[in-house]
């Protein structure tokens, strides 16, 4: 019996990310989660992040803490001083959710994991329309990213394959709830609340977001909402 | 008053970053210290980087606990499991003290450092000569990551500058010696063991090399050792 593909998944317990753990499945991958632990306001997400790896079953799901991201990093999604934004992104504006080197961080330690389990595939749920001003969710930020990860680990050097996924770069939140209803991702175990009650706030960008992709794709979104702006 | 340029520095406590501390104090850098704590053997490293970040009343010390890099990581530098080589590098091989990933880790934390306190370098101390068998201490590994420093930062989509200062790159260990030794580097106070014990062991792969670059600079080592090879 020939051996299964292994990926990495970078799993934070949002749509997008459970999403991509989805089409991992789907490609018939034995998925090694990984959740990282920064300090979020949204500590919720990592309870959201087991349930979703336990539903699929994963060969692994690590949680990696990062202390030290809430005292390096000045953002909304990880310093209680600022107001988490809610009057939509600005086109050209990198929002003050952005945390500095997030993705690059995320990204290196997911690359440290997949070469001590083999994995041949990273996939992260990063997407270039939604989340424009994150200079870190840009395609040609994966790009480079790819060839320091050939370069720099032994598995790269020694001609292994190593790419990083990245099937929702070019979808909009709606294409992603098709996508992902399509392929039955649980949705109802997610959570996308910048807020990170244990109900979601629906007025947060996130929130706007994700009930915006549901309501185009014409799908019902199964989390419970405090409040849901009628338009 | 012209304000001063500022300068991450990845500060382990041994020789190789406490000299490149040394250069970027000589260049006039405002010095922002950054030292991982991974579970790392050598403990002793983390008090030293202490010591020598004091020595050079560098701006801030930051110490980033990696807590996970023991877990994902497997190597002779973190795990108790397997011994420490003593018999020397081999040409063209991967040592065991190799963790998987560790300099892509590195510099992507310092890249959010930098980009927070808005640094224009980071300086690291890799060396491709002595750690010819680790892929992230290759040039063209670090050319790679000043590519996704530049394109996965905000600072670096405005065009602001944000280098990775690598001095020690294609300097023998003697080199590094002699150059410290004319910056006034305060070795005195560097561990570089991979034993992790108060005093170096002197038999070590890190020990040796280290010896071997004091005995060609026909400089004395000023740290004490429990055994030194005589040769």
């Amino acid at each position: 019996m020939q051996e299964r593909k292994k990926a990495v998944v970078i799993l934070s317990g949002g749509l997008d990310s459970t999403t991509c753990l989805g089409v991992a499945a789907d490609a018939s991958y034995d998925v090694y989660a990984l959740t990282f632990d920064y300090g979020q306001r949204h500590r919720v997400e990592i309870e959201a992040a087991k349930k979703v790896a336990q539903h699929y079953k994963v060969k692994e799901h690590r949680i990696a803490r990062l202390p030290f991201l809430k005292d390096i990093g000045k953002s909304a999604l990880t310093e209680d001083l600022y107001d988490v934004p809610t009057r939509g992104v600005q086109e050209g504006e990198i929002p003050i959710t952005y945390v500095p080197g997030r993705n690059l961080i995320f990204l290196s330690i997911a690359t440290a994991y997949a070469e001590t389990v083999q994995a041949s595939a990273i996939y992260i749920g990063v997407n270039a329309l939604d989340y424009s001003g994150y200079p870190d969710c840009r395609p040609e930020f994966i790009e480079a990213f790819q060839q320091v990860a050939k370069l720099g680990t032994k598995v790269g050097v020694e001609g292994l394959p190593m790419t990083i996924e990245t099937p929702l770069l070019h979808l909009s939140k709606a294409d992603i709830v098709r996508l992902g209803t399509s392929l039955g991702v649980p949705y109802e175990l997610t959570t996308s609340c910048y807020q990170g009650e244990e109900e979601a706030c629906g007025e947060c960008d996130s929130c706007r977001l994700r009930l915006e992709g549901f309501r185009q794709a014409g799908v019902q979104d199964p989390i419970a909402y405090r409040k849901q702006n009628a338009r």
